[in-house]
């Protein structure tokens, strides 16, 4: 019974995957080729490059590669509705900058003062509250504000080929881990259903936290310092505490996925790193070595010069975002 | 064909589940019937209690809970092989304390010092290498290193019932975690082997780390401070960052871990909260609220007071080590 069992599964689980496309959204160009082609190479038993699901590590930024950072980072644009919406509680906020600037809805002002003010901001908004109070209020801004360009959803704005791509990766025995400069405790509310990535899978930038009994009841407070800056040599970084074993692919879409991506590429077997270039300034946008937002200049050379797949994502994608006509 | 499959599936796991006694190390006393009520509860689909697959975390202290801790924590005795071997390199440590103690085999006086000589030893023996080096000292030694007191390999320590405990919630679809005051990177390269749990779900302290480039590898460097501890109020701390939501269950047995326990209870819906409390001088050890290993004295209170399940390992247990005749 076990054996028919398991021979029955097999044989319903191989129809399927082999049924059907498993990458739609993408063209038949060499990016598509290069992701299935390693795919079907470590997933091979008995192949020399062959690597056992428990190894199957694969790790993703999330601005710019999971979805979109344009006009700037989303997180950015919670903190400003978040100013807006603590404003009577901070008189003082009227006059002092950046607070001024966002509260006038000047938002080049108030990010004029570089990353010194997005953190002055950061910190006043994404502390001083329990974690489970800041999860609600992230899931309920994540759940109704709406994006300045297009009208939809945050959570429409990701990329439909990444979408497939993480359901391929898992498919095949991949464990699918997010490595974002972004905040973790801002991902984790909805990254589960929206990218099927649980919480725990979830690595990025955080402030201290702090156990407390408060009113009777264990609680842990957001403190308004800087714990951890996943960004840059910061993500091996993350990825070493987190996980603990290095991935053997990596997605990224700046300069802050370098390290990640060398990480990735220093192991020994087969690794596969990926860019995504941003060179659709028509269904998205079109930026790279000068953005301020998500600059892809280091990384894009290190990509050529060591032969790491770059999507160019006007012709390497027929859809970008599930909602395009 | 599928759906063949599917029945097939479902009919052999149901069979093979129902057969055997999931807990056969456990007596049929107390804490054995609160683990099966509270597990039938939380998996019966549509009662109150139901938990939804994604929520059922749960979290296990390691030294003293998993595997035993005397006469002392198994990472000192690491520690102190490793003073050892890395003496001819250190001639200063032949008169300087701690070093010199361990050097003459003299474990009490080098204790003496408490946590700050530990610690001391743990940096002088825990850092200056990459994260793969280390990863690879700590196997090597947990493979080889036998126990003072059984000449047992110290991953043949842990404990059978746990063992089952394991095994029979994952087999409900629980994710379970290490929540250590051990070293999170000392613990990683065996977790899987011994208990099924992999690297990227075991908590513990740690040293800082950095990201470099060294002979044109990228690798990550272990730097002789203080990362995170992982001990009482940074336990939930600790499974705040990584995983990101509360346990519904947690198993610990030491003051250490009352606040994991706390962090557990204060939750919604069914919980679930357990210690071993080390009764068994004969078959393992006997110690509680004097020890300065372990030491349970609020948590034995507290877990009495809240009704948490408290296992007498003497007459909960009638196996504690695989090993034993």
């Amino acid at each position: 019974m076990k054996q028919l069992a398991t021979l029955a599964c097999t044989l319903t689980l191989t129809h399927a995957l082999s049924a059907a496309d498993p990458l739609p959204s993408w063209n038949d160009t060499a990016p598509k080729k290069a992701i299935i082609e390693f795919v079907e190479k470590v997933t091979k038993e008995g192949s020399d490059d062959f690597v056992p699901v428990s190894d199957r590590i694969a790790t993703f930024d999330n601005d710019g590669c999971l979805w979109a950072e344009q006009p700037v980072y989303f997180q950015a644009l919670f903190i400003f509705d978040r100013i807006k919406e603590l404003a009577p509680e901070h008189p003082e906020w009227k006059t002092k900058e950046p607070f001024a600037s966002v509260l006038k809805g000047d938002i080049k002002s108030a990010l004029a003062g570089g990353e010194k003010a997005l953190l002055e901001m950061a910190m006043a908004t994404h502390a001083g509250m329990t974690t489970d109070e800041f999860a609600k209020i992230a899931n309920d801004w994540i759940t109704t504000a709406k994006h300045p360009k297009t009208g939809k959803l945050y959570t429409e704005m990701v990329y439909q080929p990444m979408l497939e791509l993480l359901t391929y990766l898992r498919a095949n025995d991949f464990k699918t881990f997010i490595v974002s400069g972004g905040g973790i405790d801002f991902m984790r509310p909805w990254t589960e259903r929206v990218y099927g990535i649980p919480p725990e899978q979830v690595i990025g930038s955080s402030v201290k936290t702090k156990f407390e009994i408060k009113d009777g009841k264990a609680v842990v407070m957001r403190v308004p310092e800087i714990g951890f800056i996943d960004d840059k040599e910061g993500k091996p970084v993350g990825i070493q505490t987190h996980i603990g074993r290095r991935p053997i692919a990596s997605f990224g879409n700046s300069d802050g996925d370098l390290q990640m991506h060398q990480w990735t590429q220093s192991g020994d077997g087969p690794r596969f790193s990926l860019y995504v270039h941003h060179t659709d300034a028509e269904r998205e946008w079109a930026y790279d070595r000068d953005s301020h937002i998500g600059r892809l200049d280091k990384g894009l050379d290190e990509a050529r010069e060591k032969g790491w797949t770059v999507v160019d994502m006007k012709n390497d994608w027929n859809k970008v975002f599930a909602f395009e006509k």
